[in-house]
């Protein structure tokens, strides 16, 4: 059932692009869903994107456009008059993707595709979403949704319903709102199928619903709808009444990216980038995380240069600075990731930082004191002065403690303010340890041989 | 709506299980959804888990259980007798819970807990269900489902969709089918309710439906239902018959699995981990990746080891170490998280590896070029000799070409082979090029001074 989209099937489109074979392209694309078609568009150039684009029946257009990658719809967008993008995009949309593509445009042109929506109550739904921040509910929820009032008899509410659904795609969950439209509780549709058509709707509603409020993050909402398994989650206001519905599709979106940034973050990745992506694309990418790497590592070589007088009388200390490295690196991304984890399944619980940190403390420790067994038999078998177990070993250990300790303590303080904890993975953590670690290893080496 | 559960929470609650104030804790966990019970109690003691659980009303038991991480779960259904597994838990249950559940016991008790269901379509449903690898969308779907036939009319199928309804939580999809039980497509609500009840099904019911097959790989279906935005997908076995359905909720826990994974993977944890467990279990789990680290930054060592008299002769090369070690290590860990993202979210073609080597090439050499130019100014305003710009220069350029080329083809090749890519990313990268990073510097230092 999953269309594989090879690299030959690509080059094949592309020389029929080249040799405007329109038949042909319609033909080899007809079996494709919209979400296929816009990622063969964003593996083509531009130019051959839009030559595909506009070939494509008037009826996926809008579906092809959500799907593609921000900076192919954008060109696109640049492209298309206000009119065409009102009449072919936005009207076929439901209003949070519509809302969404309207968001990215620039402020004149998006005023200017307003004015030109013919559905006057489309054009309102989406004004009143394009107000909310786009990481919070209200920037993820959309309009479309069947509501019947709790004084309703069955037969009533399922006549309303027949009218409704005329504008719902999916009838995902019907709910029950009082005259004031405040949010009372949902009705199952089994309960519509089994009851008597003369039954009020009060007497059968379900009275305990979740909901989130309209100004409630984006992630916050994502980690509820997760852990409670929900497909569709009612929004409403700040008193209460309903004004839209957030379904999981859209909160899958919002998992996955978290994710995919999490672990870029840790990766020394700063920029959303795929592997398809131009080489600038990609260097633009990679390289801060590098520049900040560098300038580390010529701190900590600067470091070792402090100690040379004394490296060159002792040489065989060089041989460990990889261990050194290596282990308060490894073990300072560990100590993070855990927590950047856990803060974002939401598992770590406020307070308690002062058990979290001895716990750290315990479980470096253990890590330091292993190792230090190891590496000590190590220094055994090759035949080093002893003294050098005892100087490794007491580094060793001491460089792990305070790198668990880093590794711990930044990722919570930069949640505790705000800060995106993902920023102390990767390079950052590393890099600091690297520096940390070579400068108590000579001090701890000096001390011992001097 | 969220509840947040902190760590004066878990004391309070702690103090009452220890005096025994079984009303004050069924009153303090009352308004908590069975989701956040289960988190409450992973958060405890498994006697104090225990002891909660015991006082949980019986309808939420079973939704209890299935959130319960699996090692808490297992000790309580340890505990618990066939007879009370299968009346209490696995009658409540849809299908597939009660199958993932009924997977985990040991295989006798697992015999002993089928023979006590009851009702006897259930537990055939669940027996089928266990036949498929948990890998698979067999093992991700449900019985539970709404079917009809192509020949009936609107009126039978309502008619019968309240008699199925009684089974099925909630109706997510109508799906129809033939004589034969064969998926011909779906029926919308929509249709269903602004349809005359006299139309026959075959005129409304819409023909393409997405499916998957029974035996597809669970991260397929994860992917096609993420692209597609679908809440629900059919599943059919060999011939074509309707076999069940995969939700949405699953899948988002297979994504957020695989997500979890790959992030721990790449931090250099080897087993799923949390910052609440004991630091036995955190030990385990982290001690591998830092075993492996550790006989590679000792081999690193032993290679600077072999260069000792020239490094005495030439002290000023060991500041650089770090630097060639974090620039290859950097730069190997982002072309393999590139790598390895576009393998998980089905982005990189099949085919055109030439092609993504060069471009790999191209992409290090420029990082390369623009670190050398760096680094040359860097030893000029040191005023160190010229021939250590020249040396580190070509030194750096060579290891992040190197590297870059590892982390791009390693990944690739383990998944080639069927083997999770993800393992190429983290330690494993950083080692490699650690090594392979200071031979090559001192071998060209080598070159360039002797």
């Amino acid at each position: 059932m999953i269309t594989d989209i090879t690299s030959e099937f690509i080059e094949e489109l592309i020389d029929l692009i080249e040799s405007k074979s329109n038949k042909k392209i319609i033909d080899k694309l007809k079996d494709f869903h919209p979400a296929d078609i816009a990622e063969i568009m964003d593996d083509l150039s531009f130019e051959q994107a839009i030559y595909v684009f506009e070939l494509m029946d008037d009826d996926i257009v809008s579906d092809i456009i959500v799907e593609l990658e921000e900076d192919v719809r954008e060109r696109i967008l640049r492209r298309l008059s206000s009119k065409r993008i009102a009449s072919e995009l936005i009207d076929d949309l439901d209003t949070d993707d519509a809302a969404d593509i309207l968001a990215e445009l620039p402020e004149k042109k998006k005023q200017e595709v307003i004015s030109e929506i013919e559905d006057v109550e489309h054009a309102a739904d989406i004004v009143e979403l394009l107000r909310y921040d786009e990481d919070t509910a209200g920037g993820l929820m959309a309009k479309e949704l069947v509501q019947v009032n709790e004084n309703w008899m069955i037969l009533t509410c399922v006549k309303e319903m027949r009218r409704q659904a005329e504008n719902v795609d999916r009838v995902h969950s019907i709910y029950v709102v009082d005259d004031d439209e405040k949010l009372l509780g949902t009705l199952s549709l089994k309960e519509l199928l089994t009851t008597s058509t003369k039954t009020p709707i009060k007497e059968i509603y379900k009275k305990d619903v979740l909901f989130v409020e309209v100004n409630e993050e984006a992630e916050e909402v994502a980690i509820m709808m997760q852990k409670y398994d929900l497909f569709v989650i009612p929004v409403v206001d700040e008193i209460g009444r309903l004004v839209g519905r957030i379904t999981i599709d859209d909160v899958v979106d919002v998992i996955v990216e978290e994710a995919e940034k999490d672990y870029q973050m840790a990766s020394g990745i700063s920029q959303d980038v795929e592997s398809s992506d131009s080489v600038w694309h990609l260097l633009r990418a990679r390289f801060p995380w590098l520049l900040i790497g560098l300038v580390g590592s010529l701190t900590s070589g600067h470091i070792i240069g402090l100690f040379d007088g004394f490296i060159q009388q002792y040489i065989l200390l060089i041989t460990f600075i990889p261990l050194i490295a290596a282990m308060g690196g490894n073990v300072g991304v560990q100590s993070s990731a855990i927590i950047v984890q856990g803060l974002a399944n939401n598992t770590i619980r406020d307070g308690g930082l002062f058990k979290r940190i001895i716990k750290e403390i315990a479980l470096s420790l253990s890590i330091g004191i292993v190792l230090s067994v190891i590496i000590s038999l190590y220094v055994v078998t090759q035949k080093d002065p002893l003294i050098y177990a005892l100087i490794i070993s007491t580094a060793l250990t001491v460089v792990v403690v305070i790198a668990a300790l880093i590794g711990t303590i930044v990722p919570l303080a930069l949640d505790k303010y705000d800060i995106d904890p993902a920023i102390a993975t990767g390079p950052f953590i590393t890099t600091t340890n690297d520096i940390l670690g070579v400068f108590i290893y000579f001090s701890i080496a000096t001390m011992f041989l001097h």
